[in-house]
């Protein structure tokens, strides 16, 4: 498993830096033999780690519990709603045989697991107490990808959560919807990661769902990247699934029901993404695998004091994710390994410091003091905050310099070649407006991702395709 | 969810009581409709979680590091080595389909990844400095298993670790085995959970390895379960996919491997069938989803100062996992359903104790004390440990109650009525030996389990089976 160390792409060639990244820096090996799933380094497998153990937590504060549902479902749950069916069954894998022995009934991998849950809360569900019945499970989900795949953003294996929730009424299904929201924006908020929310045009729904929301970032090369979904499902999957509840007046209804999705891996990818810079990864203190390393000095005849200290410091940070590297290699190799592979602090100590009780901190993202060492934990912890801040302000800078606004066709043309997101006037998001929708992707290549969620905008003007009156404002990017 | 509070089968009922408390505690859902594949509900998956987080911090501290290999392995890579496709091909599910193509190559779902791994590690391995190689994942793996399936025991589909190591010297190779050793002792001891560690007989070892070692307990019903494994694979593996290295002398070798893989479900169901009672789970306070609960009892008009008070203890306690029930029932509802989920210490704080300065701790395992408010945390912390200490005495005494001793094939038939381990002297363990144990296995539905490793145990006598000198004791038992 030897290395060749430092980066050699520079991150403005973004497509090599990436790829160099995640194989350099120990995220994926992507040699597995079967094309479209990785393999999982320690280093990526740490990442995904910290993501998910992030997500959960704010799913259990809001009264999600976990549960682990099995890899495979039987053909016949998948055709019990139409829509869903359709859009899932070209892009699942099959398990037709176990031994020797020809199955009855087909299985498939989940691509999702809505039609392995729903017929259990059909059992579980009987009245109104039962509800909201909130569960989540953290797996990775199968999908047979025909486009071409990209390491941790379009995979054939990938990991997810997906939190399902069945409630009694519209309203508290809409209630669920912000939750999920709200849950995202804690989460990617500490990653320093800015999103936008869309909801979805009707023709580019979840299959299954009423109305369906995208979170989704804009990634260095000008493509944008989804990372996450939530839908509202309505009663579109309790009907079918027979979901329903008897309510305070012992009338029995059907329950209201929603998904959340938030994309482990792509939130991984959006970190690598929009962090990293020309020596490697950058990582947010949040979820950072090591948020510090300590590196000793060791001049000879003065190793011991050295070491004691390091010790010492590394002790007293026990709070904090911390290495002490005490590897026989040259401190200089431990500074590149380890700002390669994003560690936000570095603690240097030498025999200088000792002197003066002293340490110096090096920022990931630049910064670099010398402090008094009484002040150690108090400045790891201000500089960590500090360093969550600047990678969040620097993140936010760079997504909104790629929002443009586009007045005709010919503009959004010129502006998509530089990628990003560009808003225009929209006839429709309904199907009336899918035609238009349709010359958008095949003159351009991109597509219409929605309109903006939680800021409504209005439109002046036509539809800057057919010339009809606007009826929204909608962003178009070419997407992952 | 509505559930029936309370387990009714009575634990001498073992298979009637075990099948209620895995329903009623939420442990397991099996009407999945799918054979042999259950739904791990939340207060299972909470526990499973917790024994998978103590198995990785034991390994991570032994420098194991943590990947995610894909679930599907393609089927020539599992034809490499002859003697593990021929233990695994017949139990394996098959993959022959993606959308509406028919896949180039079959892919099978792991059973185990010996063979995922091993082509990597022919990449990854170049030299010496790469050794050892120590790499474990966390995940479920897939067996489609003939015999009747049991919750936790035997299933389809089950969570278990496996750590696969490269090594340089078959010294080193056994080194890891005692390791493995090491990690699991110190795990399972903490969970009270006392095991016998077997060598298996030549014709019982894994398929593909040198010498194959078995962590088994007794479960109540008499019957014993094998609840991890470790492998000597010497160079079997790295022969065929041809993993080999440079040595310090520039020669080039082959590696020697070992694989460890203890079984997180099944360890879960040594946990609840050992220390479980007639009330329901007893958890272990290392891996109980919540250490403590704390019940306000709550008096008309006195509410608010108890109400206070559970806070403030809770927040004392933070260092615990706890929950304060705030559920509007009855105080009695509350231990019954918390005292069913096995919570190992519940505190009660009522108006007369907050009078007094005290609180009430009741211990699952049924010791009920007053302590002074003061003393809190400290007891609390010595009361835990004291039940971990008292779980596993009551554990062991029970283990050592059901491992006998019979000097001829009556007296083994005999004993092997009331279950758990038989020891007797037996002629050989390897090919020499496997007529003796097949007549064993006939007659009494029993196996050889093996060969105590970590006690030399001098046989006196003859065979039991065939009369011929005994070279070794082996213990026979009905296993799962």
């Amino acid at each position: 498993m030897s290395e060749e160390l430092g980066i050699k792409a520079s991150k403005s060639d973004f497509g090599k830096w990436y790829l160099e990244v995640i194989d350099k820096c120990g995220i994926l090996d992507k040699r597995y033999p079967v094309k479209g799933f990785p393999i999982y380094m320690p280093w990526g497998m740490f990442l995904i780690r910290q993501i998910a153990n992030a997500l959960e937590k704010e799913l259990e504060k809001t009264g999600h519990r976990p549960v682990n549902f099995p890899v495979i479902i039987p053909e016949s749950s998948l055709k019990k709603e139409k829509e869903h069916v359709k859009g899932f069954e070209n892009e699942v894998f099959w398990i037709t045989h176990a031994g020797k022995n020809e199955l009855d009934e087909r299985l498939f991998l989940r691509p999702t697991s809505e039609t392995a849950f729903y017929p259990m809360y059909s059992l579980w569900i009987r009245s109104y107490s039962d509800l909201p019945l909130k569960l989540y499970q953290t797996v990775q989900v199968y999908r047979y990808e025909t486009k071409m795949t990209k390491p941790l953003m379009r995979g054939r294996e990938f990991f997810w959560i997906e939190a399902h929730t069945a409630q009694k009424s519209n309203e508290a299904a809409v209630k669920q919807v912000k939750e999920d929201m709200r849950i995202f924006e804690a989460v990617l908020s500490e990653l320093g990661i800015p999103f936008l929310l869309f909801e979805r045009p009707s023709w580019d729904r979840f299959p299954g769902a009423e109305s369906s929301y995208a979170y989704e970032i804009i990634i260095p090369d000008g493509n944008t990247l989804q990372i996450g979904t939530t839908h509202n499902l309505g009663q579109r999957f309790s009907k079918p699934f027979d979901i329903s509840f008897t309510d305070e007046k012992g009338k029995k209804n059907l329950v209201y029901q929603t998904c959340f999705g938030p994309g482990i891996s792509r939130i991984a990818a959006a970190v690598i993404s929009l962090h990293g810079d020309d020596k490697g990864l950058v990582l947010p203190p949040d979820i950072a695998p090591l948020q510090i390393v300590i590196v000793p000095i060791l001049l000879k005849g003065r190793e011991k004091n050295v070491m004691k200290k390091a010790v010492e410091v590394n002790k007293r940070l026990d709070k904090f994710r911390t290495l002490l590297d005490e590897r026989n290699y040259r401190p200089g190799f431990k500074f590149n390994e380890w700002e390669m592979k994003g560690v936000p602090l570095r603690i240097e100590i030498g025999p200088k410091d000792i002197e003066k009780n002293q340490v110096t901190l090096v920022r990931r993202d630049g910064k670099n003091i010398t402090i008094d060492e009484k002040e150690l934990e108090k400045t790891v912890r201000s500089e960590l905050d500090e360093m969550t801040k600047s990678l969040r302000s620097a993140a936010r800078k760079y997504s909104e310099s790629n929002i443009k606004e586009a007045g005709s066709f010919n503009e959004l043309e010129k502006m998509m070649e530089k990628g990003g997101f560009v808003k225009v006037n929209f006839c429709s998001v309904d199907e009336k407006g899918e035609a238009c929708a349709e010359r958008i992707e095949k003159s351009l290549g991109a597509e219409v991702r929605g309109v903006l969620f939680n800021k409504k905008e209005k439109p002046a003007g036509k539809c800057i395709v057919c010339g009809k009156p606007a009826s929204h404002v909608v962003y178009i990017a070419k997407a992952y």
